[in-house]
């Protein structure tokens, strides 16, 4: 028998519990041992709920018992996650997470310790949900150099992104909705604001590249400018808006990482994940193109990610398996440096002018904004399309990047 | 050091060491040590060809030498390629391979030996290429209990399809141009019968439900009826059509299994696959849907996979770790049994009598086919179909399967 202890009985908590009672059978048996849930920490009661036999109050008691194998932190947060982490950690209890602020902020100082001691620190519930990403970038993608990690990591903005481009509705419209289904918190800085996606890049680009990408360096633009005039511009293109988070390796090591919205076009596999799906492309350099799609979030989704962690952590229980990271700092090149195509919406300026600044421009017109037009830019450093925008005439109304 | 030898050295197997050879560094790290290619077998000669210098022509040597320890088969077919693999496992050497026809034939019994033996018979590139689903299946999706595997299992077959979709073009012409630029064989019958992805999806199918699905229990029926005229009507529907490879879990303990054409809706994720890409579409219990998609075929996508294995099974040297297969086999219920949606094409009849026969249908109509009409039943079990359809006097001109 296993015995693990989950911190934490809200969404994804009730959901873990949930998912190893429903599916019990199956789980044991690739574990290759019983799973018992031994504790579920929470500061609440949870009158006649099952879960009463085995709630505690005091994490002590989870600290101090040495037949607990597996720690699942499903609180959120840095504090006390962090502290209740490290010291399971440090007591020789593998530890299983899907706080992705504790991941990026800690990362390498958890899962030194669960080197050292010879035990997991996972958390495959992350970055992307039910996806399970964390463990093929560990464990799948394993004779490859990935060069490029591209997704879409938050489902809210998903969803809203996709029914500005479907309906043409208002931000502030699509928020309201949003909010109402339940999708986006009451405070939903975090989702529209790119900070939950900039998170997550940084995960995975330090699992895809193996060096430590600290978060706080990555250029984050949110969608809260995106109307339903850039999404007709888009249209008209063929393409729709996404708000990516992604991360290139350029030459042998150079890196930038960034979360934007991009305009995408259809001939990426990304522009058909519509909703609240999630989605991460991958690039190695002999694999070529591959995604991994599903439920970005939700308690079950998420509750079958960490459920996941701890059959591997089970399986290995005094055997550290998680390979591919190290705490050699990721270094960006300045946003100047990074190369793209730039689409541009501009007002009080002409073609002619947009065409003597810059070369094989792309024109595009919409018969219901008569007063503006716009433009997409061949590739070129980022530096150098700031110089040349400047040299225009006029009013640069919007600019969104586009994905190659 | 680890030692390998790779059987067989066309496509597959000199990707495998061009792999090796470029990747070293991150490859030899995943592993652990050094990943060294001690012998290539091909009974033909390579002048200047670097593999010169470890080519061997007799399996003799290569199964007679204690130092290596992982066997790459990557010749195809089943002889001589069984013999050689059961006789590697028998004296303790680990194996993977890319060999659909022996994984899907000898599956059971060379991962009994494996197990028995503590070594590992792996075969990620079996089934879709470069995409990591064996792995997925087996390490992540732990958790749940999978209910529906449906792939593009086949990219000659999905870009047959595509060009048809897009251009209009017959069957004959599509072939030979995919003939002409190297995706089709001079005999292809195996892609465009089913029979290629009818291996694939037993492989999956006995991986998702733990139990040993046979091949050739499977009901298997190709592409060659699909005409210009049934994309048209599929285009009307606001669908396209696709060969599938499918499998489902319908309550407790019965299953059904099929290769076919199917109309697939934009709602799909498996709708945009497009071209030569393969997707691997997942439902679990618990996770809800996920896809895995990228380059099914390929040499370098395909030898991305076997290399992956070849790490794991070097971290894996005397552990086995493929634990979500058993021999105990996967009886299929009768395709009479099986619920579906049927679109058909009927002449000679009228929408009048159909609908006397047929509750609640959908009609199709294309201008350019006066003589004809089309139609999609609402779901009903097969043998339910197939006796109604009987009712209606004049001729089916086509049945294809809608996937829901």
């Amino acid at each position: 028998m296993i015995n693990i202890a989950v911190l934490g009985y809200g969404t994804v908590g009730s959901g873990v519990v949930e998912v190893i009672n429903t599916n019990h059978k199956s789980i044991n048996k690739r574990a290759g041992a019983e799973i018992n849930v031994k504790y579920v920490l929470d500061l609440r009661d949870f009158p006649g709920d099952p879960v009463e036999k085995v709630l505690v109050h005091d994490y002590e008691i989870i600290a101090n018992d040495p037949e607990v194998d597996i720690v699942v932190e499903v609180m959120g947060g840095i504090e006390p996650a962090y502290t209740f982490v490290k010291r399971a950690l440090e007591s020789g209890k593998s530890v299983c997470t899907s706080n992705k602020a504790l991941v990026a902020k800690h990362g390498p100082e958890l899962m030194e310790i669960a080197s050292a001691k010879n035990i997991n620190f996972l958390f495959e519930a992350s970055c992307g949900g039910g996806i399970p990403i964390i463990r093929a970038l560990n464990s799948s993608l394993t004779a490859d150099e990935i060069d490029e990690i591209t997704g879409i990591l938050n489902g809210t903005t998903n969803y809203m992104m996709y029914k500005m481009a479907t309906e043409g509705s208002e931000f502030d419209a699509v928020l309201k909705e949003a909010q109402q289904k339940g999708y986006a918190e009451a405070d939903p800085t975090a989702d529209v604001e790119g900070y939950d996606a900039c998170r997550k890049i940084a995960i995975l680009s330090s699992l895809a590249y193996g060096r430590f990408l600290n978060y706080e360096d990555i250029y984050t633009e949110g969608i809260t400018k995106i109307t339903p005039e850039d999404m007709e511009y888009a249209e008209e293109l063929g393409m729709t808006i996404k708000l990516l988070g992604t991360s290139r390796k350029i030459g042998d090591d150079s890196f930038y990482a960034m979360v934007a919205p991009f305009l995408v076009g259809q001939t990426s596999p990304l522009y058909s994940v519509n909703d609240v799906f999630n989605a991460v492309f991958v690039h190695g350099n002999v694999l070529g193109d591959a995604m991994f799609y599903g439920s970005g979030a939700g308690k079950l989704p998420t509750a079958s990610a960490v459920v996941a962690d701890v059959v591997d952590e089970a399986k290995h229980l005094h055997r550290n398996i998680m390979t591919n990271w190290s705490s050699r700092p990721l270094k960006l090149m300045t946003m100047d440096e990074v190369e793209g195509r730039f689409f541009v919406r501009v007002k009080g300026t002409t073609v002619e002018q947009v065409e003597t600044v810059f070369d094989n421009v792309q024109i595009v017109n919409l018969k219901n904004l008569p007063g503006e037009f716009g433009f997409i830019t061949e590739c070129m450093k980022q530096g150098t399309y700031e110089e040349k925008v400047h040299k225009l005439n006029g009013n640069v109304i919007t600019m969104i990047r586009v994905k190659d």
